[in-house]
């Protein structure tokens, strides 16, 4: 089954057709010198802190950049926040042309305004458009208009640990036919809103349902890409997973019953082998069907880095909820927890598996366990400049 | 694996949450009664037949029918076709809350405008919509609108065998906001696009590729919905098929090598027993991972009718590329075509399998077989009205 997985990514992963290549030499590349901005004429108050809600409000500004095949990337407008008008039959609303990411930009404590490992989400929108053959563009432009664009809002910015401006860029297709088709037109959008921390007062243990009879991901499909495919159809299994008391799904594949992602986040466990004493973190392999998450990614640096290799091991690997449920039942099991940007991380508390709740254990009193407490601590840590890590953290925008 | 895959289809199928199903009750229902009618000030000349493009071109006036939970369905109207304001945040452009039908409207020879099995569309619309929480609706009220909707532009519904109007019922998710969640406001609409035979001088057999790297469509999946999210991640392996000088993907399946479809459409095999010389005619079960195609079912219900029960068996089976294979070998492949709205039926030449290309008989001079010819007149003389089946052809507009 391994074997299967990695053959069909791998062969996946092929080059692009040669038309689709042969356009990025002729096309004109996304330039982010070339920016146009029209300012608003009402530029709004910061909202009291207490009152942000994910996603609900947005900045004064957002970026807009078109794109058409053969002549490639127009000139970048930073402009007033509005509706887009786009024609019914525009592909985006039949055929699923669409992709996103999700980052987050800091207040630093020297009155800066930094991505976290901006370079990580935008080779991935990068791969997420070459597979539903959507343009493709050069990193660092976006990255630089996405500075000029917080720039521009740079008040909305909420200050405090915890808090942050999410940042969403967005590439849907525009070309306006019902026929399925390569589209010759798109538009990439950049929008922000002013967030607060995940868990308002603390870390908050969440109740998962194991979930076998709805399959999020699959070899050959597209389960590590940020496309909007993804999202939709996980909405129902979740609703039916809350209606059993469960808050998100642990998506498990195949007859294995392997664990692979929880909710629309990466999954980590801790285990302690009994006999050795050896700790191990682990999480699911990039196999195809694993979502390339920045949080994933960073909190297996910071394992590699932190962690006392005689005590711990840190591997990416498959590990089944038969695993899990054998292991808890034997006291193997010290922790488990989400990553994903939204929450950094999410530790969980119990998993429904067969009828019966697999118990997570927590900190006494507490709402997560030591590690996952030490990795959120060490993520912050980056994400503010309270510590220089490898240039994670970048300087998008300046506040003075 | 057959088993596996039927159990996890029918566990996917369970009831919708309560709160779902529970909102249906108090919630204002479709209405096509109500309908408001706003003309256009400038109605358009019909093109002439031969310059009809699909989906290029739509006709004068769209349908639309906004809806919100706790409220339901709003006023339906028919108006001027026109772009959609949507806000950039709109979940439809992030998460692929989106669903679509295809469905074409006919002149019958006594001057009425038929719809081809309009209730099949809106059952699997129906179904569609239930599966990512967008809301339903009821199907005649529906059927209804796209009447009136056709009535105000029924001097662009072209005339001549082959030509129609293709309908393109359309629902999406319109909650502004980047949490994933369930949708509050959603919007159908229906727009119209006159469209001539998709062979323009008659049939044009294809060559496929028999492709496993990439999936189509997996168990405890949504490959049998017509969800936005199933289309946009087929276009790359297209592309890349084009380039190897094939038109489609044949969508294999599992380490068994499944036949599943073909492009966007289900796929028949036709086969002889050299033995018995008894014929049979297949095409994958609705496992889950099957479009339930309105041709499909038209295709096995015409065969099953109409074809010698001692000459032909026309079963709903797994089969593989590898007994197409090794059947072509010995001379047992008889024909195979795909089926769908577009081209009703649309005939297959050869199939590129490792590295090899299987040859699939066609009438001596003709790009079909004799079977795939017969069904498509069959099909065509219940659209065009001259054969009354079963109530297949519904009357939805009137041209005098």
């Amino acid at each position: 089954m391994m074997l299967h997985r990695q053959a069909i990514s791998s062969r996946m992963t092929r080059m692009l057709p040669s038309f689709v290549r042969s356009m990025a030499t002729t096309e004109t590349p996304l330039d982010a010198s070339k920016v146009k901005i029209i300012k608003t004429n009402t530029p709004s108050k910061a909202q009291p802190n207490d009152q942000l809600v994910f996603g609900k409000t947005m900045t004064d500004h957002m970026l807009t950049i078109e794109w058409n095949r053969g002549k490639g990337w127009a000139t970048p407008e930073i402009k007033p926040y509005a509706p887009l008008s786009l024609d019914p039959s525009c592909c985006v609303f039949h055929y699923g042309f669409e992709l996103f990411e999700g980052l987050k930009a800091y207040r630093t404590s020297d009155d800066k305004i930094s991505m976290f490992r901006p370079d990580m989400n935008m080779k991935r929108m990068n791969k997420s458009a070459a597979r539903i053959c959507l343009p493709t563009f050069e990193s660092e432009e976006l990255i630089h208009l996405i500075g000029k664009l917080i720039q521009e809002d740079k008040h909305l910015v909420p200050e405090g640990t915890g808090y942050s401006l999410y940042v969403r860029p967005t590439l849907i297709g525009t070309t306006n036919t019902l026929g399925v088709s390569v589209p010759d037109k798109a538009l990439l959008f950049v929008i922000c809103s002013p967030v607060g921390p995940y868990y308002k007062t603390g870390f908050k243990a969440v109740r998962l349902e194991a979930t076998d009879y709805a399959t999020r991901a699959w070899p050959g499909g597209v389960g590590d890409k940020k496309l909007g495919a993804n999202y939709a159809p996980c909405i129902l299994p979740q609703l039916q997973a809350a209606e059993r008391g469960y808050q998100q799904n642990l998506w498990l594949f195949g007859p294995e019953k392997y664990i692979t992602e929880v909710g629309t986040m990466n999954v980590f466990f801790a285990f302690q082998n009994k006999e050795t004493g050896k700790k191990e973190l682990v999480t699911a392999p990039l196999d195809g069907t694993i979502l390339e998450g920045v949080t994933r990614d960073s909190v297996l640096a910071l394992a590699r880095e932190n962690l006392d290799p005689n005590e711990w091991e840190v591997n990416e690997r498959y590990f089944s909820i038969n695993e899990v449920a054998d292991r808890a039942a034997k006291g193997e099991l010290l922790e488990a927890f989400g990553s994903g940007t939204a929450a950094v991380v999410s530790p969980i508390k119990e998993i429904g598996w067969k009828g019966k709740d697999i118990s997570v254990p927590l900190l006494p009193g507490e709402q997560s366990g030591p590690l996952t407490k030490q990795l959120a601590s060490w993520i912050a840590d980056i994400q503010y400049g309270r510590n220089k890590h490898d240039n994670w953290s970048q300087i998008v925008a300046e506040l003075k």
